[in-house]
């Protein structure tokens, strides 16, 4: 199918792409918008004018209306959207509603319930294993057994774009604690997926019903404090070295864009426990970038990791946990097996030991300064045979307040 | 002051107390009400009547629209309550929005929008170390320095009286991990505080603003699965062995019923970093009673904790992170020096080694059985001279649905 939106064609936001978001123009309301080559489709004035039941969803802040409808409306916008974007015919209506992308403003497309992130990568688990524990064995006996994972702040998840203060904190110093801004800034790329049906408390959400649950995909970068983290971590967990900012790209690419980017992962020895869907693991062949100040430092390959994203969602469930619309959970940083492929800034710079980008950067880099800008860029196969772009998450390291 | 509701003077709900809860009855929607003696009292009509500014917020299914009015109006509405319950001249006005509590229906009090739970009694932290690693220190090193808190799933918070369904998940087994019901499940008696006024992400939140952003207090019960937690936990803490349930009181308490409970709290060595407001370390003496099954196991004081609850919110923002209404933190298990006033079955059972309650139940009790009935009941001095009861927190234990 052909869009008759000009620029679109063979762009990365052609017609077979379509991520959602939410949008505003100056002194407007948000509400919901697809993306089409360089272009917003404001969908709640064409919805009114068409008489879509589900019209009312359009004109939310959030996308957690549309998304609450579940899998069969999901579908079926996508394809009257997808037909109102190829059909001639409906271009007298449609195009006054389209506005260029540059022109608005975005905003966070969801309003996240439960925020869970993972450690899904083998390359990574096995880095961060032998940078910090290095005379034991790198994995812990539980990670090939199931996805670990913990959850995040939600309520410090933010979108793409916005600034990310450098936070303070506890570090461990020579003599005793200390207290000051985080000397160890840190990304970590991920891919983030977003819930629309909600499940009953009580109720596992079995591994075959994942795209009965999860309505799209997300950019995710979990920025990390390494000296913070290092610190608390023990025995409970992540708290304050993460829970500043997690950031997510402004774009919600439906699940149905990415029909064409299934691969099987590497593969799972041990055979996991039947719950956890053993023989039919299959994942994203997603490639990501990740840039520092506008030059690609790293190329991590999501079809590289270990446990799946439906792994992942009958995990958060198996005790009877309850699935809520707006739920986000994360993959964990994305690590290939080579050095160009790691995720975070510990990797690349094995702990701050082997500083990285001396070619661009003169000493080179290990953690993150002021003022520096990461961008991370996601691009799968698309189902019309080329390529598709999922939003990109971008963010500025401002000084420490304190 | 003197109420002339009948029966509440001298009660553990006399007109010092007045929790907020959410109630309905038959037929009708959920709606803000207070409690006094036996009854509920109907705010929404009477603020109404009374052409109250921000009657509608008693017109919501949740107390967050009253918490985000802030301290001020937090402080107001209590007094405007309080004249209504003692001057006799609004009897005529109020009496027939009295409803007894036995007639409602009570509902989860809080949207909760983030859930930290920490760790904060020396007493339980030294204990679940020599239970779980009974050859080292009990005590990590970070432990005395910060308090070590992490997130928990906000999602499947529930009200006091919704039944436990045992969790199933995969625990260790001799040849590798198994997967079935868990086989330890346990409470932790807690006491949760509820964020009413909300923070801008990147400004932490000062030891000294306690009052300015803390609504009031719950009863809670973090429901653990110890042998998916023992499991799961490394590195990035529990997860599946909490996720499945926390139970609160229906009732929040307003900080001002507590004025007279605060006490010293016993202290803390070494002294902690500046912005844990060293020096003025101030808890609530709430006595908590743990019943199994009818019957008290367990008298937990919480007057020993080691981290105050301004210490805990100064600690989860420090490095920045926002709060918003209806954020909930919790202490973590309320545990004092005796044997009888552990506040988890792990520690009165000594991690299922040492059954207690043998004069009760013959071979004694270690962990939950199905159809376990628990139920936390606190209790605090008022400020007219007697003692206030908290909500109290139940839950009976279902069978594993697979």
């Amino acid at each position: 199918m052909t869009t008759w939106v000009d620029g679109a064609e063979g762009s990365l936001f052609d017609v077979d792409n379509l991520p959602y978001g939410v949008f505003s123009l100056a002194g407007e309301e948000p509400r919901v918008g697809v993306r089409i080559g360089e272009l917003v489709l404001d969908l709640a004035p064409v919805a009114a004018a068409e008489m879509l039941d589900a019209h009312h969803v359009f004109q939310e802040r959030s996308l957690n209306a549309l998304m609450a409808e579940g899998r069969l409306v999901r579908e079926s916008v996508r394809r009257w959207i997808t037909g109102l974007l190829t059909d001639e015919t409906e271009r007298d209506l449609v195009e006054p509603h389209l506005v260029p992308v540059a022109d608005v403003t975005l905003h966070l497309p969801v309003e996240v319930a439960d925020y869970v992130d993972f450690y899904a990568s083998l390359d990574h688990a096995s880095n961060v294993g032998r940078i910090f524990r290095p005379d034991q064995e790198p994995l812990l006996p539980n990670w090939r057994h199931l996805p670990v994972g913990y959850h995040g702040r939600a309520g410090t998840v933010v979108a793409s774009g916005t600034p990310v203060t450098r936070p303070s904190g506890q570090h461990r110093g020579d003599d005793g604690p200390t207290y000051g801004p985080s000397t160890r800034l840190d990304i970590e790329a991920e891919l983030g997926f977003v819930v629309g049906t909600p499940s009953e408390l009580g109720s596992p959400v079995a591994y075959g019903a994942f795209a009965d649950h999860v309505f799209g995909v997300v950019g995710l970068n979990d920025w990390s404090a390494r000296d913070i983290q290092a610190w608390e971590y023990v025995p409970l967990g992540p708290f304050l070295g993460k829970s500043f900012a997690t950031s997510i790209s402004a774009w919600v690419t439906p699940l149905e864009a990415l029909d064409a980017a299934w691969v099987d992962l590497p593969g799972q020895d041990p055979t996991p426990l039947p719950y956890l869907g053993p023989g039919d693991v299959q994942g994203l062949d997603i490639d990501v970038e990740v840039l520092l100040n506008g030059t690609v430092v790293s190329r991590p390959p999501y079809r590289t990791m270990y446990w799946s994203p439906a792994q992942m969602l009958a995990h958060i469930t198996v005790n009877g946990a309850s699935l809520r619309t707006g739920d986000l959970y994360a993959s964990g940083t994305i690590s290939g097996p080579e050095r160009d492929q790691r995720g975070s800034f510990l990797e690349l710079s094995w702990g701050g030991t082997e500083p990285f980008g001396a070619e661009l950067w003169g000493d080179g880099r290990t953690f993150l300064e002021d003022g520096d800008e990461v961008v991370l860029r996601y691009t799968a196969p698309g189902t019309a045979g080329g390529r598709i772009a999922l939003g990109e998450v971008s963010g500025v390291v401002e000084p420490a307040r304190v």
